[in-house]
Formats: structure tokens, sequence, C-alpha cells
């Protein structure tokens, strides 16, 4: 009989996580039943949204119940299907949960087509939650144009290194903000982003000025705090901002105050709109078109931090709020049982 | 010759408007040249907006330059064109500036269909640039519905009580928030509120959850600060939040720190909007039907607040962040020749 690894969460966060918020257990893998599919996962993404959800107040999903698995979106092979739309051997991708089984409702699920010149990591890094966010941040809600300016904050993670680099695609002046110098270069010598800001070590404010000389047009939000200020400073007559996430605060209890330069949000009739990538789940396909293209031409390019076993991800989720972490990352759960990495 | 009397700006304010930042000047008023029209003005607007303007940095307007009259809307009657769309005799309402003659360019200008039934500072007070800001703020930034609940802040003010009235009338849920137990019981026992709060006597937080149970749909910012921030708090998915004013903050050289609660509208999926009504000029009609129509049935009500003489200007204006004013604070400078007030 197979048995399932998993982390549960048994208590609610103050501040990071911390190992005791989780429990590990080992369980028997249920049968599924009629409707369910049972998948192995390989990959688990770890993201910044899951800080959230395992506070007591619903965020756009309600909380993880306590004692139940830490949720979780990741990409699996299916071992075995009672829903007619799958098949043992698919590749699938859902809200998986912080576990090496899971038996879940076959609606949760999508099915990967997946392309042998893809690396399976690739699946959750671009052509997966991630790039819809970045897709859809830009396109739906930003309405990102030829020839504008786009900021972005957390450029050097997962969702912002893409973000920068489909603003160049599109014909776009393209400014980052990241915290270390290596991450710096990574975003103007290897992705093509037309300047990058170290937050930590250069007077924003400045620095945002002289870098966006005909002001900024988009501001795509990964971060919060005084990179947004900064950004609402120079913003444009009708500026669009994105605000996709708020990592800087994800581990406050009381939230810090917000931007001061509100007052250009109202004067250059601007737009600030809260987005949630899981209500475009029905359009992903639209993004992953051009996502997958664009792969294919050396134009978008990722980085996948990649960690090992299951065992790691409470001291790995928080490498994404410490600064270590540059690009997507993901648990290694097992192999791929079709070779590929 | 008529002289002509005006409040020149001489100084950039450092907080509240001081007397000696505006210098009184009478001058003879000039002739008209080809394509202008010499206007009377009757009603000057006082509007918190105009502490911006006298600012060094540009707003939606250029900065009044140091040493012109202040920027004012107001209302007058032709006393002589040479711009063939007005005559003599005709009601106009334009950027007259503080200032009891103005000579314009013609198409500064707009001509108003006077009703002999409405008295003459209602087209100010209402049928103007503060009607169409409470109109389109509503319906075509906040897409306002009936059946949602709204939340005004500011609402003994020009054009919050307008908004309240109209959110009202649009079949919502009202609550408002004003700094005088005396605004707030006009507001729900002459105007029809469903509730109102004393921002200053209340807390906030509190009373907002618990006077909009079903949680915020629209929430029309005329203010800024923590009512702002309080309306975050309790917003739905998909919430509208009109920026449309930030008085709370006008006199401050460096602004004060945003709202907390901007992680609500990521996770609300909500759409934060600056507004300003010069955007509309070309539309102000669409929104003068139905406030006419609701003035009519005695639905929409008003309160002038109605100070004599240009002179006061200076003083007068203050009454708008202090608090002491209801309504719309207008100042009388002339008689009105149609013989009404």
């Amino acid at each position: 009989m197979t048995t399932n690894c998993a982390w549960k969460l048994i208590a609610r966060p103050e501040g990071p996580f911390k190992p005791q918020d989780f429990q590990w257990v080992q369980e028997p893998v249920p049968d599924p039943a009629d409707g369910q599919v049972l998948v192995r996962q390989i990959y688990l993404s770890l993201d910044p949204t899951s800080r959230g959800w395992a506070n007591s107040a619903p965020t756009y999903l309600p909380p993880v119940p306590l004692g139940s698995v830490m949720r979780g979106f990741g990409l699996g092979v299916v071992e075995q299907s009672r829903d007619a739309r799958f098949a043992r051997g698919d590749y699938v991708q859902g809200l998986l949960g912080w576990q090496t089984y899971a038996v879940v409702d076959g609606p949760v699920l999508s099915r990967m087509d997946r392309d042998p010149a893809i690396p399976l990591h690739a699946y959750l890094a671009v052509l997966g939650h991630i790039g819809a966010t970045a897709y859809f941040g830009l396109f739906d809600i930003g309405k990102l144009k030829a020839g504008e300016t786009l900021t972005v904050s957390g450029a050097a993670g997962a969702v912002g290194s893409l973000v920068g680099q489909i603003g160049k695609i599109t014909g776009c002046r393209v400014v980052g903000t990241a915290g270390s110098d290596e991450k710096c270069r990574w975003l103007t010598e290897e992705l093509g982003f037309d300047a990058a800001i170290n937050y930590k070590k250069e007077p924003v404010l400045s620095r945002m000025r002289r870098l966006c000389p005909s002001g900024i047009d988009v501001h795509f939000e990964n971060v919060g705090g005084d990179v947004l200020d900064a950004a609402l400073a120079f913003i444009n007559t009708r500026a669009r901002i994105v605000l996709c996430g708020l990592i800087s605060q994800y581990n406050e209890f009381v939230p810090p105050p917000g931007p001061r330069f509100l007052g250009n949000v109202l004067v250059r009739r601007a737009r600030l709109e809260g987005f949630v990538v899981v209500d475009y789940q029905d359009r992903f396909e639209e993004a992953f078109g051009p996502l997958k293209t664009w792969m294919a031409e050396g134009r978008l390019k990722y980085r996948a931090d990649i960690v090992d076993g299951l065992e790691q991800a409470p001291a790995a989720v928080n490498r994404l709020f410490t600064g270590e972490n540059t690009g997507k990352l993901l648990l290694r759960l097992a192999d791929d049982p079709g070779g590929r990495p």
C-alpha cells in the first residue's frame, strides 16, 4: 500500500511560517471515490500568497482549516482516475497541497498538453498560474501598450521576471526593482530590462525619477511599501497600477501604512486594481500560446529555484520572504516518470 | 469706467491659505478683444481643489502663476460679448477667477439655460461641476447599481451630500461620514441617508462594520485618512473606490501615509480610481437632466453656504478645511440682475 506524506497546518502563523505551525504526517493513500483522481505530485509550487491562506481571515480563498493539509499549487501525474476526463499517465495541475499524493475531485484539475521540448518545471514557472498572472495582469488589468513605460517591483521573482520580459517584448521601457545587485544584474544583463534598482541600497524615489524620464504608464506591484510609493510619485495621466502582490506585508499582523502619493492617483486619474489569477482559470490557454512562442524564440527566460523533498517545505517557503529566492521556487517531490527533469 | 476687484495669488501657501498669500487689487476692466467675453460674476464657487492649484507642482491643471488672479469656478452674466455664441444678458459658468469681472475667451464658458423655477445658486450647488462630480463619479467610475451598499466620506460637503442622496435614489444602502453630530443629523433626518458616522467622535472602523453588514460595494472618497482605511477594511469583491478628493491632506506639504488595508483591494479584486470632473465637461448635460428631475421631485436637496463679498474669499475658503462648512460654499459677488437670489 502506498503511503502519502503531507504537511498539515496545525497553527496560525504569527509572522513568518515556523516549523511548529506544521505537522508531518504519513498516512495510507486512500482510494479515489467516483469522480476523483489520484495524482502523484512531482513539483509543488511555493508562492507568497500561501502565507495569506494560513491566516484565520479569508482572502480570495477560505482559510486553510487547522488540521488539514496545507494548500499549494502543484503538478503531477495521474496514477488512478475515476473521472472519465483523466487517464493514468496524464500530466495535470491544480491545488494538490503540500503532500506527495493527492486524491482530488476531477474538476479541480487541469490537464497539461505536455510538449516534450519543454522541461516539466517550466509548466509551473511559466506555463501555469505564474505565466498567466504576468500575462493577464499586464494586458487585462494593466492594458499595456507598445511605447509605454512599465515598472515592476519584485522583478527578480517568478512573476516579476516574466512581467518585465513581456514588457520588453511588447515594446516598452521596463524598469524593475529587486533586493540585490546580483538580481539587478540578472534583470538587465540576462532578461533585457532597461534598468533595475536595488531598493535595499539605492534611493528608490530619485532613481525611479531618473530612470523613468517620461513617467510611468503601468506599474506592476508585487511587493508594497516604498517601491509602490515611488512609482505612484511618477505615474502619468491614466496610469494603471496592477496590484498583484504585497509580499512585504504578508508576515505582518497589522498591515503597515499605505502609499503617501495616493493624491497622484487622483490628479492623474489613475487606476489601481487588485488582481487574483484564479479569476482567469478559464482563459489560461489564451496566455499559454504567446508564452510558449516567446519561450521557443528565446525571448522569455525563467529561472527555476528547485528544492528537493517535501520535508523542506516549511523552511523553503520562507525563502520567498527573505530575498534568498530568485525566479520560481519549486519543491521536487518525485522524479518525472517521463524521464525529464 | 468699471473697476474690477480681484485677489491675486502672490505666494505659495504653506499649510492653509493665509491672507498674506493674496493681494487685493482694483483695476479698470479691460475691453474684451475679438473672441472674448466680459462677464460680471455673481457667484464664485470655493472648492477644496483650489488648494492644490495654489501649489507650485501641477495637479490636473497647471499651477496658478504667482501674480495672477486666483483660479476659481464661477457663474455670471455676460455684459459684453465679442464671441457670436454669447450675448449680453446670457448666464454663463466657467473658470472666472477670484474677481468681480472676468474677460475670458469664449470657449472657456458654458452657457446656462436658466430655469426660472431654480434659484441661481443651485446652478453651482447642483447643476454644475458639483452635481456632475457626484453623478459621473458614482455611475461612470463607481458603476453604482441598485441594492448595493455605498459609503461616502465628507458626506455633508457639497459633493458628498449629493452622492449619498443619489445613492438612495438608486436604491442603495448609504452610510456617510461627517465631522459633527449636527451634520450627521442633517444626513439622516433631512437627506435620507441610512446612517451617518461622526468620525471625530465615533470609532470609525467598528461603526463602519456594524453599519455595513453586507460589506461595501462602492466607496466615494472625498477626504482620505482613517475613513478611507475603514472603508477598505470592509469592501466586497469587485468593489469600486471612487477617489474624488483627499481634503484631509491638501494643506500638508508631505502627504501622510496612505491606507493600511490596501491588501483588501488585492484580495477583493477591487478598483480604486482617481477622478477629476473636468474630464467630463462635454457630458455635463447627461447629468443635469436627471439632477433637475430629482430636484423638482424634491428627492435631491442641497444646502448653499453663501458668504457675501469677494473680500471674504481668503478667509472663507479655509472654512472648507476646518469643518465649519456644510453643503456648497459660495461667495456672492453681485446681485442677480434677473432679480432672483
